[in-house]
């Protein structure tokens, strides 16, 4: 990225990503309970955002809702959800199999955003040669030959700390475009990927920081 | 909070606490690795924001480093240590043993962030009456009785997520001050409490919506 003072724009932007995906779990939840319509002074209420920052971010992506009335959530969600990628198939790759991996491929998560895992690695000795959820394992040391990069749209990465590195670069020169890992550390982000990262000790840093100031 | 005039001040005050917990934890990261001096311009790199909001988040809280050579690796991480309340030492209470919470209580995070868990609390027929890490574990029915309101900081929620929302209510009833939960949907917080949370299918999101962008 040459261009440095393009940066502050494309914070912001990924903020808005954000917060619409925020909105899409509400909405997720709001529909599951039967709720039919809501406004932006009940997702203020909801998410802790003012109203007027929610009709911002949706103005952003064009004409949502009815004046007046609020927004219908049926169609609130798709909207959203379209704008996500959330209504697309993706094809996932775990990578790490272990405590962290297994909570994964047991949650309501992936199916939530319509990711499926199609393949899964993890180190021999652990699962390997053994399937999970009809799954078959295959060995990380064999990530070159079993790898389907064709089919893979992105990673789930929950291998130990100190292998995230190693395993993102090859990842790339597989030509996996993004993924997601969990460990608390930082990482070289290869030009071809977009890679994001889950890490509880920084959540925890921002709440002990919160309890200090109330 | 009646005043919601002041909500984007402390959005901005948020998202700044959010990247001071990143260095924090890139900080650990490096002096791990035996790196003694950085410069804004390296922490550009590594953590993906630019020089000048890096000092300007330092700014914030007061002068840190030495012009012209840069941070020094230790002491910074003392300082925002000590920002974030992260030289403290936090006790915990996990409410909720399965998956989730046994991949929680063997991961290092909390250790990293002088958290402890001194109680856990889990569904009758699972772990209860057997212990982790030698701490026993209560029957989450019997979270009145149990929890001990005057040692516990905070308290690490990983029980499924239709229960979420019941045990923040219990924990702000005992006076427990602090939460982070992981399910995919929206609480209504109590306002005696601080409660965060991370959830996957929100960073889901912001990933495909980048994988469509890229």
């Amino acid at each position: 990225m040459a261009n440095t003072k393009k940066r502050p724009k494309i914070d912001k932007k990924n903020l808005i990503i954000r917060r619409m995906s925020t909105y899409l779990r509400t909405l997720d939840h709001l529909q599951n309970k039967g709720v039919k319509v809501i406004s932006s002074a009940d997702l203020e209420k909801i998410d802790g955002v003012t109203q007027s920052l929610v009709r911002r971010d949706f103005a952003e992506f064009g004409s949502f809702g009815v004046r007046g009335v609020g927004y219908h959530v049926p169609e609130l969600r798709e909207q959203i959800a379209r704008i996500l990628g959330s209504d697309r198939h993706w094809k996932v790759a775990l990578i790490g199999a272990g405590g962290l991996g297994s909570v994964l491929m047991h949650s309501a998560s992936f199916k939530k955003r319509n990711l499926e895992v199609v393949q899964i690695f993890d180190h021999a000795g652990a699962s390997v040669g053994t399937s999970i959820e009809g799954i078959p394992v295959h060995d990380i040391a064999n990530l070159e030959q079993e790898l389907d990069a064709s089919r893979i749209d992105l990673a789930i990465i929950a291998v130990p700390p100190p292998e995230v590195q190693g395993v993102i670069d090859r990842l790339s020169q597989l030509g996996v475009r993004g993924a997601l890992y969990f460990a608390s550390r930082p990482v070289r982000v290869p030009e071809n990927m977009v890679v994001l990262n889950m890490d509880i000790t920084v959540e925890l840093g921002v709440l002990t920081y919160q309890l200090l100031e109330s």
